[in-house]
């Protein structure tokens, strides 16, 4: 569909802040782009294709969220990485006033002290955003991911 | 060159859209994006710079298209496979009323089972696009892909 | 921070056309995307943060950027290899007249002959720019990639 191109931009800017907050921190700033009473699921793309509910990380809202950020805190000490979102292709599916659904792709690259970078998990967003207090946020992300194996390391959102 | 911000989100969409056929499906929808007369041709960079025509995927209609949807369909049934696209850099380098040429960069990341993500193909999008009944279709899309050996695994278009 | 469109687009044809010099040449247009007094690093992210000044490549004005291209071109004879950018999540940060602050994501993808694509290098540009004669140019750009492990390959620009 044909979107303004402020309303894109204004969400492409608010996919890179979402990247940000996860690749470059502070990791607390991510929760705060979600709104209160919300979804967040990392599916594998099958599950999800054949709607079964099996997620590898389910938050069901913005406390939640809070609470995985402060166990990946605590996980973080004992294993240092670097992590480095690229998301493209960002399209606008459907727009109704404070309410809009979009998709993304997306992939993580992992860098792990003296090894050379590898791609983590690749996928696609599947979003429902709602525009509170002025600004939009996520009610609903699906991070849909392609592998079949799921990585050990996945204690970090997406 | 200048671009109008409509223009560029219009085809930052187009291409949006073809990864999402190729990635997402349903796979029908990707000859829909070009127009009945084109050329389609995944060609190696050092072929392309030398103008050798020796490419490892020629289409040279939207017919033809369509029957490579149907050879991959056929294909796919033996090896399951997930692609993913990341397509960036997209640059309008002349527009000159309902033509235009472009180029982008590309990769295709695959995810096989029981493996880790892997970049299957990396390479720049040439491409001349036409405007007919009101959309931008392409008309002559170059698959120039970096690599020097080439994978065994392109049945799919890339 | 929210910017009019037409800016956003400008930035983000810059940032390809930069990475088109390094991909697919000419590598002698990569400096006159900087200014004349400029500053050009590309450094470990842990040296970033700690604010220690070293870095595996400096450059401190565009002419030191011309030396860089002839190094390249002398070096680049003994290894064929190609390169592909990827820049992703380019958000400006900052607006003032004709100076600009901004940061986007990247990954530099080596393609050597009989293997396939790897990641070579991810980070975050870190950027300065500055309007003269009516183009944005870098006056600072700094490559702050997340490896700990330095890839020997690193002769050539980020």
């Amino acid at each position: 569909m044909r979107v303004d191109p402020h309303l894109q931009l204004e969400l492409e800017d608010l996919y890179a802040r979402y990247a940000e907050a996860l690749d470059d921190g502070p990791l607390e700033d991510w929760p705060e782009l979600f709104t209160e009473e919300c979804l967040y699921l990392i599916i594998p793309r099958d599950n999800h294709e054949l709607g079964l509910p099996v997620a590898i990380m389910r938050c069901e809202s913005r406390d939640m969220l809070r609470d995985r950020v402060t166990a990946v805190r605590e996980t973080m000490m004992f294993e240092p990485r670097y992590l480095r979102h690229h998301v493209t292709n960002l399209r606008v599916l459907g727009h109704d006033g404070d309410a809009l659904t979009a998709a993304a792709n997306f992939s993580v690259i992992e860098v792990l002290p003296d090894e050379l970078p590898r791609i983590l998990i690749v996928g696609r967003y599947l979003d429902t955003l709602q525009r509170t207090d002025g600004e939009w946020r996520f009610r609903d992300r699906r991070c849909v991911f392609d592998s079949l194996l799921v990585p050990n390391s996945i204690i970090y959102p997406v």
